[in-house]
């Protein structure tokens, strides 16, 4: 596939969102319907085929928006950009069958790894679309501008890897903390599970508790390795030990680095200041100020908290997104508006909602 | 006070917020902020005075904000319009001293009540600026356009009330039921009642369950048999018993109405149907759909539902919306638009956020 | 079936739970295994067979309880009573099969409905054991002690009209309330629609809203409108309006009733304080006091208030329950209490837990 | 003071509540007011002395306790044992005015470190009652049972060390783990927060969100360093950090640690496996299994997890209870039933509750 992935500004953007009935289908109209630049023309849900979206989504029954598909039945004419928020798995086969000319903008875990083995070990089989996976561009917009700007397919990030990385990139690259000491106690709010019926997602079960899940088996571990390996010029290996809290939106991660020689919070905190100096949507909070989930709910904001550790030598970093949003559609959008050369910020400008 | 006050079109509306450490407070400034035509100025919150927005509402620490000031120390020279969002009976003082040149659109209690003996005998004390009571204008924006559109002092509905009402008037003005016998079942989110710490609203206290309060006592009732009481032409007295739900936002009014010989449910539903057809934040929703609060949650939406029961010459009734939103400050905006002779919707069409 | 039922006192009842993995098999088994006259001998669970009931429940994996098998698998030699909590619909054919010397207590709504046509109308299904029906006792136990005292076959009611029935029963017995005038406002917590995972009961779905459900079509109306029509003595037909609400356990109703002539709520409050002044689990709460479902949660109480309305000629009542206490395991229970002659309160004393 | 104090068997134990108006305070009703050796005699709470426990937890409303009083108006006469739950700071001086008699079982902090410098330091004051703190053992039931049984005053633990030495006590004392690299993330419900109203801990504050709290500076960091360097046989320092978790009850801690060359994480979980396998109250749950606190929500359970990390030489442990059980009110009658020789589950044998 050799075709030229100029950026473009032009008035309207035409859009196809596959899977759009699932939580990130629904969080990606909720915003591209308000974008100025976009308009939804094609949407895929397989088991709603037929159906309004309002069907499937009450809160946005108002909207004009075409009638789900199924995928196999889609017009791809005129599109100009597909969002893919299939299930794993499921992606690589569907995107392989687009025109060439459609951008990709994927926020499933299909074209994440950028070793085959590796997805195939963490993902369970071989991946099926190896080439397509050679042209994709991990989608960290603050990390990978530019070569998002050209592509044809963006592989966006887990909300994980995007809370993470944001945090640590800056971190490794500099070699201001010590790359083989990351532990990331992760926190997530129950919707990134997904709208798929679970016996661990209901309310009963996931309500009024706390548990870890997928300890030291998480498929967003290879993702972050894969990244600060990359920051870090070598291989590198950290814990990462997610939990389920009872809340539907949000995720916040608690992270425990020691630091090289002579190195102090405050030298972390500085690097990560200037960093995001100029970025519009992270933003280093204040010393004192602790990051709650609270305070990015349903924004494209993330927040990044350095404090001192009582352990000498020890750093205790923390970073907050909303997972629907800058941990997966926001994101999409995000990387959309560097793809068509628009103002990053268009139709990202939602305020947190708090309460 | 014989200022005229024309509806005017100008680039930029110049705000005060009054009470701005509040929820509902938070919430104007989420959506001014983001209003294309308001300026937010003045910023006012007597106990917070001198700190940034930030400080109080750390998810609004990135907005570039006037800092809080005392509301004796607030300079009113230039400002358009003030939202006060003071606490009930603290209003009407303040209100007192603005400039004459200064709208006000009051989202507290103390302006609704046109009967200034009612309101000393629901709030406790005599009301303490008559004169200005009587030029207030009640601000149901889709029952009092015209007349909110030439007022200087617009006195936003309660939450209550506006789901009340919305769904009530219609039906009592063309005697489509038995204006004796109306039963609202009202159920509302934790943030409407505010946030001063109180034991009754600790996450503890108002989580995991449910209970009535204010049994036959809140002062929501006076003021939606106020305007019912006008609908019919006749003095109504009202059942009105709410519910404290474990959310934070939204609300939910269950209404059991009785019908008059002859009529249906489905008369009920075409008389709001048409009623509310133009209007850009009302909607009936079709037959078989359920109203939700999350089907509203963040938008200035206001959901109605109608049902027959099984109960012969009965009907349910189920209204739902934001109690911050169009409960609140997003009809308090929805009224500046109008009293300024914007499009209505102008800054209000964020979509609901689900989930 | 001929057997004789008299009342015994044993040392030692054993016990079987059909449908041991549902919410309502887990409240049993909770209660049960620290019930000092109960032993567990044998548990169904068909999708678990063969597991320990910790795998199923880990808040339960430390009690010394049978492994899980299929219901055809158990074996009910030496059973002196059974616990039904199978889904609907199911119970019938496995009752039918089970020895004439076992008792069973249903907890499922197969037997709830004395009426078979009225059942085949709800349910959707001719009933499959119509001789089974005719000797089911309705289990409330408080109206029902001497017929359940005797009885092989117990249905517990619904959780919906324990609350309902508990309230108004006495009521509509002494003609209290116009009994063609019952508006029954009922709220519950999510665990009342079991653990099998569904769209509807979601976290995300579920949590931070509220919706009303089954409008004037669920199945606890029927089963209201057996009872009352039988203390009225003819038949009745009543409103009722459930609503899901963001929590695991708890039930509230708020209903709202007419006067006849001349009565006052505080005859209501009379009447109810003298019916169950003797009863250890239904309490009439003082006057001011309102009850809420965390006065009740993981206890066998009920709770009732009673309120005079604003609107002359009517009274608001409120009942409250655990649904899965009260409603469905503890009252089942306590119904075994009844059945064996033990003292009603054996194993049921704990207290409300809260917060 | 050089009373003796023996362990005896009594038939029944006179009981003060020190602060029964907190939450702690009404899980001790809860569970003692079930106990079958207790009878709760005094209750103070100074800011409703006179009114009955039911008008201030209307779910204990049922049982037939003494009127609240003020502490300086109890009556100590026959008193043989007082559990202390009120605020930090304030229980020194009022137990230092208790008769020699009456023992005393503190769940505040004011007792719980041994070094009255490290007190200062910590709790912001001079230690008043220097003299008490010396004969105070610390209530870890399971690892001071011994020193408890003898005891006049035990100081209860607070509920993250609880979580937290019960875990890592055992490791540390036998090498296990590497004691200088020990980062405990701690997740725990609003209730740890106490029923004092504050903004923090609202339900529009503290819901639908998370975010760590009192980073580097949590006053339970010394309590588990002075226990586990004891345990070490010198000074640790540790990470610490506490989040605040959308529940009302439950703590969890994951517990990142280093493992001594050629160590395991199945040499960890053997070990605790070992020491633990005669506790009533502490289970290691087994390999696959995940602890939630889901499953010790109302119990006096603590459950313990351990973990194979992806990084080598590292593993994860996981250790939750409910906080106002074992880790508070539950254990303060743990220790009595031991300072009084009775069996030491007696009262305790409340299964979790779930949902």
């Amino acid at each position: 596939m050799t075709l030229e992935h100029r950026p473009m500004t032009r008035e309207t953007i035409r859009v196809g969102v596959l899977g759009a009935s699932g939580y990130t289908g629904a969080d990606l109209v909720r915003l591209g319907a308000r974008h100025p630049a976009v308009e939804i023309t094609v949407m895929t849900a397989n088991a709603h085929a037929g159906k309004p979206m309002g069907a499937v989504f009450p809160h946005l029954a108002e909207l004009d928006l075409p009638r789900l598909v199924r995928v196999e039945d889609a017009d791809w004419d005129g599109v100009d950009a597909v969002f893919c928020g299939l299930p794993h798995g499921t992606t690589q086969d569907i995107i392989a069958t687009l025109p060439g000319s459609v951008r990709v903008i994927d926020m499933s875990a299909d074209f994440r790894l950028r070793d085959i083995a590796t997805y195939a070990q963490w993902y369970g089989h071989e991946h099926r679309a190896p080439e397509l996976q050679k042209e994709a561009v991990y989608g960290l917009t603050e990390h990978y501008r530019t070569e998002i700007a050209g592509a044809r397919l963006v592989a966006c990030p887990g909300c994980y890897p995007t809370a993470a990385l944001l945090l640590l990139i800056p971190l490794v690259e500099h070699g201001l903390i010590e790359a083989d000491d990351i532990i990331i106690d992760a926190k997530s709010g129950v919707s990134g599970a997904g709208r798929s019926p679970k016996e661990s997602t209901l309310f009963c079960e996931a309500g009024e508790g706390l548990s870890p899940y997928s300890v030291a088996r998480h498929r967003h571990a290879p993702e972050i390795e894969q990244e600060l390996s990359r920051a870090a010029g070598r291989d590198l290996v950290i814990n990462f030990t997610p939990h389920l809290v009872p809340m539907s939106r949000g995720e916040l991660l608690t992270v425990y680095v020691r630091l090289p020689g002579g190195r102090t919070a405050a030298d972390l905190r500085r690097a990560l200041e200037e960093r995001y100096a100029a970025e519009p949507f992270v933003r280093v909070v204040p010393e004192g100020v602790v990051p709650a989930t609270q305070h990015v709910r349903g924004s494209n904001h993330c927040l990044i908290g350095v404090f001192e550790d009582r352990v000498p030598g020890r750093a205790i970093l923390v970073s907050t997104l909303d997972n629907l949003v800058k941990g997966s559609s926001g994101q999409a959008l995000q990387n959309m508006n560097v793809m068509f050369g628009l103002d990053e910020t268009t139709g990202l400008e939602q305020l947190p909602m708090f309460p």
